[in-house]
């Protein structure tokens, strides 16, 4: 969801740089869906259902917008109507997939938005016979590479995110349930400057041991260890997503051990953060941190995931990533140790690559923080 | 969303009766992403986002989920593990397509569902190199006729919503805002059996002439027609959709016109329904009525839409749907009349298809409800 735009010129340069990028890679043009592509081209939050919206972008620097004419009300709302760009308005019973055909015309590639639906891109392979394929793959740097804008936002956020943190040691404390707290963030979330709540989790005890959990109505209790992990959406759509470990009361040596651990993990693979690196260098880098402390083997998911538009994007942080980093691509850094049955812990910060290094939009402490 | 899941023979049943229609069609296998296939499917609410989860069914009559091992927390929440089927679990860092295709194996053709998107569905085209046809063209009597649990299910929404619908006049009159009436009917609907809120739509006055209005601000003035078009979710994901529309204090005569003859329009819609009419022949029912009492350039819609576990599905009550009804299927009957700047109105029921007519799910007055 969103609530507002950025100015035109923003969204016109990204066109440009799409149509740019098209030409280099020898693609004729793109079809994106609805979702964070068509919010990041040109700022609509439109959603359409099984009815096609569509953007089309061509290596010519053509751009087009499909939508249904029941969804005209979305057209003064976005940026199309400043940009160099048409509207084709389809009624029901008119083919929407062969309106997409015949603006991209006879194609060789064609590159297509990760959200598209089945039901539309089938019909629209069919009907073009183009070579598809997927326009985070060939237009990588476009969408990855966050620009100046984007970047203020990612800072927003994580400054918004970190003052519902810098709240949560007066909401958690023994006696309450795991929901009781969650609804209080949930509050807070939205006090701070979120138009949405994207997740709220809050995990105690031996259910922060499990990484997908999100909150029970299990009572909290002296000396549990809480993992709360939350995040939500500005007005313009992007997205914040931040992780600190609590302890109610006092921590045990075990728990004192694991976050020593932890932490020196993370702050380990934040520091790498550069130029050059690849993705899996920094997976590596907290991994191999944790396995040499011995918890290895409790930490049991990839260590973070782009961010921006969606809360879960390339480039993700894992094992086989080749990627290299490249300024302006922002993602969690977000090791975890989960003893199963016991509790659960968890360091999450985003970061964005800088010339030389990474910047953090997380500036809340990195204590296992007492309560 | 969904609160839980039929018994695992009704599951069990719909699989058979996929692989039995994939060898009929002859298609080798399918593959169905999250969303209401693998609910119809396996009772699974799962969602995994940029992770892949796919249901993958061959005609030999296997079945496999592929699901992402940080979800495995959804496997005792869905049937899969009382059906004919094996569960392969990915680890981040795994190529799960290539899981994918290498289940699939060596095909000619593979029905691909609706849901799936185009992240997953290009890198599972160039694994397996099969022609990929739509699931809910190839096997479309699988979705679209409704099985006897099924339709005790769309019976049950629609109880649930004809008695939000019967509380309405004590919400509805003037000097409240659109949004007031909204707020209190979205808590009937919860309060009414449903599990969320899917949509609330409060038109009043010119408002209500834009099919696509939501809700707001605007204060209801005596003399208003209102458009209240609602629904929502049962704990088992099947879904209700009923519109009614309501006058604050005495219809004008323009009113009173418009009303006659949307009524016997929609009707006479509902009344023509049965097996071997085609969708395209119903909306053309409710349109000419329209037309021959002057209406027909104020109804700018479609007739109706296919419900259940999406709100949206096949079969779609337009014109060019040369689709002929059979026992089973269920959608909406719901034309309307606009008037820019005036008024809108709309009368919305489900209808059934059964052996030799159509039923109702819905139940409420086709008056224009004064209140």
């Amino acid at each position: 969801m969103s609530n507002g735009i950025f100015s035109f010129d923003i969204y016109q340069q990204r066109l440009d740089r799409t149509a740019e990028l098209l030409r280099t890679r020898d693609a004729d043009a793109a079809v994106f869906g609805t979702g964070a592509d068509l919010q990041y081209l040109i700022g609509s939050a439109v959603t359409s259902h099984e009815r096609l919206t569509a953007l089309v972008v061509t290596a010519a620097g053509t751009t087009t917008l499909v939508l249904p004419a029941v969804e005209r009300g979305d057209l003064p709302l976005c940026a199309i109507n400043d940009l160099n760009a048409d509207v084709v308005l389809w009624e029901d019973g008119q083919d929407s997939h062969r309106i997409v055909a015949d603006l991209v015309g006879h194609v060789g590639t064609l590159a297509i938005g990760a959200s598209l639906t089945a039901d539309h891109l089938i019909p629209i392979q069919d009907l073009t016979g183009a070579k598809t394929v997927l326009a985070g793959e060939l237009l990588k740097e476009l969408f990855m590479r966050k620009d100046a804008a984007e970047i203020d936002q990612l800072r927003e956020a994580g400054a918004a995110i970190d003052r519902v943190h810098a709240r949560v040691p007066g909401m958690l404390r023994a006696g309450r349930t795991e929901r009781e707290v969650a609804d209080e963030i949930s509050a807070a979330i939205l006090e701070e400057g979120h138009v949405a709540i994207d997740f709220v989790i809050v995990g105690s005890a031996e259910n922060g041991a499990n990484p997908h959990h999100d909150f029970s109505d299990r009572v909290i209790e002296d000396g549990d260890v809480v993992v709360v992990d939350i995040g939500g959406t500005l007005p313009l759509g992007y997205h914040s997503d931040c992780t600190r470990t609590y302890v109610v009361g006092k921590p045990g040596e075990k728990e004192t051990a694991a976050w020593a651990a932890l932490r020196k993990a993370q702050e380990a693979a934040v520091a790498a953060v550069r130029p050059g690196v690849t993705a899996a260098e920094i997976d590596a880098i907290a991994r191999n941190s944790l396995t040499a402390a011995g918890y290895g083997e409790y930490f049991i998911h990839r260590t973070g995931h782009g961010i921006g538009l969606s809360t879960h994007e390339e480039p993700f942080i894992m094992a086989g990533n080749e990627l290299a980093l490249e300024p302006g691509m922002a993602f969690s850094v977000e090791p975890g140790v989960y003893l199963p049955g016991e509790f659960g812990m968890r360091l999450e910060d985003i970061i964005i690559v800088t010339e030389d290094g990474g910047e953090s939009v997380n500036n809340g402490p990195h204590d296992l923080i007492t309560v």
